[in-house]
């Protein structure tokens, strides 16, 4: 293989794959990126087989063939590069021999015989997003996936497609998070499960802008998300989400709309006055226009006012600090409306039109 | 106790005094600030015994006293209170009651009787420079003083006063540096070994403006930092500096002038070849006008060639390359000249004035 491409091109592209690359396995090949020049295009690819990446940059082939490097020498080599036009050439030996400006360097490599390539996925069943509003529904869910593998569907999140709405679900047993979207067209109804971890890296990946498009094409067993020049895909979890549609309810004895970025500070301060080892809740007082905020350790007391609008009775409840916090730093709302039965029943926080919906635990306190 | 104050300038003060804060010592006042509010001022002081700071804020004093809180709890938690008015009093068992718009909050404190203010230093003998000449000429020295408490005098820097000079000075054993900053003034002659964490903490604390003035005054035992609203007393390390002048020559046999971020990129480059625990050398081969750096590792090899102006013999040497490193990163000079004499003696890199000298001691390498 002999190819040329600049510096910031081959930068970019091992940047895109090394989130396939797996950190601490000791099959050589998912610590590697494949460089791969046909007669058309260079390729790079890296795949940790939960999640594989590949993306084609800019170049120019002298010789067709392919590669295996080590991911984080190649990575940390190219980036102290001057930005410049990079050669990079190999011999029989598979080394590889790097040029750039003055410097020469040679790097050990595999053949890439054995790598594994992405699967072949079928293209049927798809829908389009912008990256942005992929991007954002992630944030604004990914918080509450589980991290226990023991209960494996929990770790992932429900992309469910019905026509033209896209209902992203995740949740771990204290709190669900739900997101719905609205696309620019219908697509065929669709149910399947992606790992968090998946997620995570997408996330990275796509730049977010508005107007740049990305494409999901789900099998049963797979999802591909194809962007620009690049293409990742991931195995789904396997098994049957959970019915959140009966733990969603309207009832409601409480309703209060409340300042959102107060509530929030207001929560994060108490939360000084709590120890991790101590797992204390804090307790709102919601009584006639006002929430009290009420925390009293060893480490101080804070009790706090906020004003609010009130519809329905007077509660004590209390809440893990967190789970309310990880849900209001994702609202872009000014105020947001919660709607809770009683201090043992799941709380709401909701929007009018449900295009967001979080469910929470409270925490049982002393009468 | 009764105070009022800004957020700002309660949490502006806390950050100050808070770089003397002990962070693990389990005598209670080391780990506390002391508030304490005369008819004139409220000063926070904050002492470790090895520096002790003391600030004065702005704000109200309705009634005078003093209070001990915990470090760490009052700064997060006045970090996180609205940017708004503060009022703090304290009742007879030193409980701290902490009013910030409609929160009211309850801290613990201790009476501060036993608090250690700072000593008195004698203002007999002083210097003064911007602070930032002083926060440069830290930042340009302070990499290569020693951490090893068994030469004590390596972890501190020289701070000489010669007329309007100041020379700074710390080594460790490898390596020397020497910056010498001209004032504005001339001061009596003065020679300090100031303790490096001191000069980290200072240096952190300073705005670093260059209108804005330090003044340094010297004891025996004592340096006092005095600016703006604060103080800064630290202790001295006490014995005689290391007789540089012996060791430094302006001798050569080479001179070499080299690009500095050519040079440093190159040297940057090399270390990905050379793993932590091996310790290897980097080789410069100095040929006619050009430097070959050379690396071969088990992780690939690399060999770049920069060009030099050379003067003199050619040479083969080896170097720790973090020590080139981090003389090349505080050089501000577009092209450095550097002065070797042979592969086993010390090489200077040197501006014309010598207001910069930095010797470095050349690693043995294989003939």
């Amino acid at each position: 293989m002999k190819i040329s491409c600049s510096k910031s091109s081959l930068m970019n592209g091992i940047n895109i794959v090394s989130k396939a690359v797996s950190a601490k396995s000791t099959m050589t090949n998912l610590q590697c990126i494949l460089i791969e020049a046909s007669l058309s295009e260079i390729k790079l690819v890296a795949n940790n087989i939960e999640i594989g990446i590949e993306t084609i940059i800019e170049g120019n082939i002298m010789e067709a063939g392919k590669i295996a490097l080590d991911a984080k020498i190649l990575s940390d080599f190219v980036r102290k590069l001057p930005d410049s036009e990079i050669l990079i050439d190999t011999n029989d030996n598979y080394q590889v021999h790097i040029r750039c400006e003055r410097l020469e360097s040679n790097l050990p490599g595999t053949s890439g015989e054995d790598f594994n390539y992405l699967p072949e996925i079928s293209k049927d069943k798809y829908m389009s997003i912008s990256q942005f509003s992929l991007k954002e529904v992630i944030r604004q869910t990914i918080f509450s996936i589980s991290d226990q593998e023991n209960t494996k569907i929990m770790t992932g999140e429900l992309f469910e497609i019905n026509n033209d709405i896209l209902k992203v679900v995740s949740l771990d047993g204290h709190r669900i998070s739900i997101r719905s979207v609205q696309l620019k067209e219908s697509f065929d109804n669709m149910k399947v499960i992606v790992p968090g971890k998946t997620l995570n890296e997408i996330s990275k990946i796509i730049s977010g802008g508005v107007d740049d498009e990305i494409r999901l094409y789900m099998t049963d067993k797979h999802i591909l998300f194809e962007f620009e020049q690049t293409k990742v895909v991931s195995r789904l979890l396997e098994g049957e989400f959970y019915r959140i549609e009966q733990m969603i309810s309207n009832d409601y004895e409480t309703r209060i709309d409340v300042n959102k970025t107060e509530f929030l500070n207001s929560i994060d301060r108490s939360t000084l006055f709590i120890r991790e080892s101590d797992r204390k809740p804090i307790i709102l007082n919601i009584e006639q226009s006002s929430i009290h905020l009420n925390i009293n350790s060893s480490l101080g007391s804070m009790n706090e006012e906020l004003e609010i609008k009130k519809e329905g009775k007077d509660l004590r409840i209390g809440f893990n600090p967190k789970f309310l916090m990880d849900a209001l730093r994702v609202i872009d709302d000014e105020t947001v409306t919660i709607y809770m039965v009683n201090a043992k029943s799941p709380c709401f926080i909701r929007n009018e039109d449900s295009s967001y919906i979080y469910v929470i635990l409270p925490v049982s306190i002393a009468a």
